[in-house]
């Protein structure tokens, strides 16, 4: 889907995106590909060490690497400082997005007047007093609520339900089965242990360029809104709670949690499975580790981790056995130590 | 979206949901707010000691707190034992849900007679032989299968699947994304490591008043049914196994996993992205806390908790190395404990 | 739903599947149920030990177990080596799945020429240049994208939504809410902190006979790939990364993480709620614990755990905090252990 049919240069790609050029520059790239499985018209990348010795049998037309690696190349190549930014530049570049028929579909229910440049996909329902920008993208089956705001350039795909009055900025993605604006879980504990359900009547605003995974939910807020900032990534099946902010740029990968009023700053990345839970505060550029809990705020920037680490299961089961006697033993060893402090006297 | 464009007074609040008015009872409120945000209309209320200190610099019109806080409030408050759900009430009072357009949307597909009362919205589908109850909202895209039952005034969000012969009670909530009676994960191991699958042929009964979030996924029962009582909430992106039993007014927070055949008591709570195992038996009034993994019954209320603490990577690191040698380690301290007996003896 | 109105007798069971039967043969069974349900047309399994006292009181028709329970039974019972896989054959024969309308229907978007035996629901959209196989069943409320393959007898329930070019193989089953082929999260990061999209331009690929729960998302390869082999059976809320490999016959229970670019062998287990880093490659025959992290590749086969035991919440806190204290609390131990050998020598 590139482009050009005939695609680029290399010297046509280091006039756009820079680097070092070590090779011919009149070689054509057509596709970009892993080392391993790259042809001569394919553009390929290191970046991470553990496919290094892939460089001496790559048939990759070109790659990008960090200098350090140059030398163990053959291939023409670019040096950058940045060899997977590099590469994400010059995927684009060779597979720009589809263009989308614009239009409604006949089969969509569209109860709003949309820009002509707007796609609506067939049995997709936007209801009343929807705005969405120029040449964005609806996707079939999808559910749009009333009130709902959407920047130009938006791409929803199929099945996405946005709720009623939440804001969507220019070029953010949603992919399928992504719930927008569900009511936050507020409930309120009676005397007899039942529950009453308490109105969600803030928003979910999202900003520009968010990515937001499938079947990944956000929560409406209770009162104030729930906020997502420009540029935040998120994997697919996340949930966020009502209230939470995310800070621009930050970028959470898939099967994370954060519950009602946490605060993620800017920058930050939490690893897959991670549980966030409500009313804290993350700073920005803070790393969260995979299947990590986190419990309380975290003021410093730096990489936070809590999980256990696995091994096989028979070892497990003794050194678990004695992870629920972790304060008992801490006692014995202070006892142990004041008896011998004690012999020590004595000898 | 107010009951009544002028709101209520503050007499009227406390004549129908009770409390000690301290100040102006002719106040009108007209809207619910977050201390921090609140105007001079609005309703504010303290349930978590942590926004303590916004009391002093609010401009809400009226507070719900306990007689604890009342002496830091120079506002007019009401005093409850539970303002928390004092304010729901009060939310709900001022938030009245939004009546629907009563009637199937004309691009819906209907194969079964419906109340004239019941709303339906386009692009949804629902099968023979479906009885819906009175005032019962049914949103866009949604897929109900043949046989489904709805009590009255239930309220189905956009793109929810109800598959055939579920039955969900009075007053329910399902939000978008929910899957109510896909089948149960049953299948059965050949020796030569291949599955046979099992049919699934019990079903999924939802009781009264029960919420159910964005995403979550009940499964049917493999032969009985699969039962969630009155009065339990359910938050997004939770999955109930086949013939789970979770006891009524029992909530679950986010990311929940609860395997299949576990019967979890009543008024419990579950964490988010705590995992129950299958077969367990989970008593009334029991907590679990958040990321918690419970692998055997729990017989006593309480709080159980299973976490592992977070801490800063390079800190972890050393803790966690020491984590696969912890029965190592008790065996080395019960070896010290017998030398330093034996130089006791001799000392 | 019985194939037949009059169901089958023990003997036809019994020459269709074999196993040694003790009682009369002339006896008809109708339908499965649980020992506990079961009533005297019934047929019953006993496959978890937990469940062995429910043979005295069962009033099931027939039962079929293991040698080592034959004597504890008064029923009618079949012996067999695998009395869960034989329940599950009489299962399938006595609920054998219900046969669909063949063709689309009138409220189907359908955009391919597609064979007259395959059934499309309402309000599902196929794209252009889509292929499904004979006797496959669309539900209501899908997307499929352009360029989707399906092979014959598959089967899609509801608001399933297929990604353009995957495939997907014969008489695999997909439950509502699956996303399949959404882009996987493919980002590379810049010097200021934001992200660049990276285009993923692989497909997902799906076996034969995999059957794929409600709500699971399986991300499309980044430039090759994501492959899911025969007989792969995945329950609900599962998330597979971009590229992962899933060897055939290997089950993931709900709530599974695979991150991206990890391999999973052959007749693997995954228990609810782990998760498997990227990148890792997994052998045959591993079985991975519930709420495990595997954090690093396993080249051997067996069972694997990584979780926290839970415990009373006030035992947690003391015994947590040690967690934070391992390292040291080693180093104490080394300590007093050179002290005590100090005084030994002594002595």
């Amino acid at each position: 889907m590139s482009e050009r049919a005939d695609g680029f240069t290399l010297e046509e790609i280091v006039s756009r995106f820079g680097g070092e050029l070590i090779g011919d520059g009149r070689l054509r790239i057509l596709q970009v590909a892993t080392l391993e499985n790259a042809g001569p018209a394919d553009f390929a990348f290191l970046a991470n060490q553990k496919y290094r010795k892939q460089l001496k049998t790559s048939r990759a037309g070109a790659v990008v690497l960090s200098a350090g690696y140059a030398r163990d190349c053959q291939l023409p190549c670019i040096i950058s400082d940045n060899p997977y930014a590099y590469y994400a530049r010059v995927a684009r570049l060779l597979n720009p997005p589809r263009p989308a028929t614009p239009g409604v579909h006949p089969a969509a229910i569209v109860e709003t007047k949309l820009h002509p440049s707007v796609s609506v996909g067939a049995a997709t329902f936007i209801a009343k007093d929807v705005r969405i920008g120029e040449n964005s993208v609806i996707g079939p089956g999808c559910v749009i609520g009333e009130g709902v705001s959407l920047g130009p350039e938006a791409l929803l795909y199929g099945n996405v339900t946005v709720y009623t009055g939440c804001m969507i900025g220019a070029r953010t993605i949603i992919h399928s089965g992504a719930v927008i604006g569900a009511d936050g879980f507020g409930i309120a504990r009676d005397a007899d242990g039942s529950w009453t359900k308490i109105p969600q009547i803030g928003r979910v605003i999202i900003g520009d360029d968010v990515e937001i995974g499938a079947n990944t939910t956000i929560d409406r807020g209770a009162l104030d809104d729930t906020v997502i900032e420009d540029g935040v990534k998120l994997d697919n099946q996340i949930q966020v709670g009502h209230n939470v902010r995310i800070g621009a740029h930050t970028a959470l990968a898939g099967c994370v949690g954060i519950a009602g009023s946490a605060r993620v700053g800017r920058r930050c990345t939490v690893g897959g499975g991670a549980i966030i839970l409500g009313h804290l505060t993350i700073a920005d550029d803070v790393n969260i580790s995979a299947a990590t809990l986190v419990t309380k705020s975290i003021n410093q920037p730096g990489t936070y981790t809590g999980a256990m680490p696995f091994e096989p299961h028979r070892d497990w089961l003794k050194n678990a056995a004695q992870m629920r006697h972790l304060d008992a033993m801490a006692e014995k060893m202070r006892e142990l130590e004041a008896r011998l402090a004690q012999l020590e006297k004595k000898s």
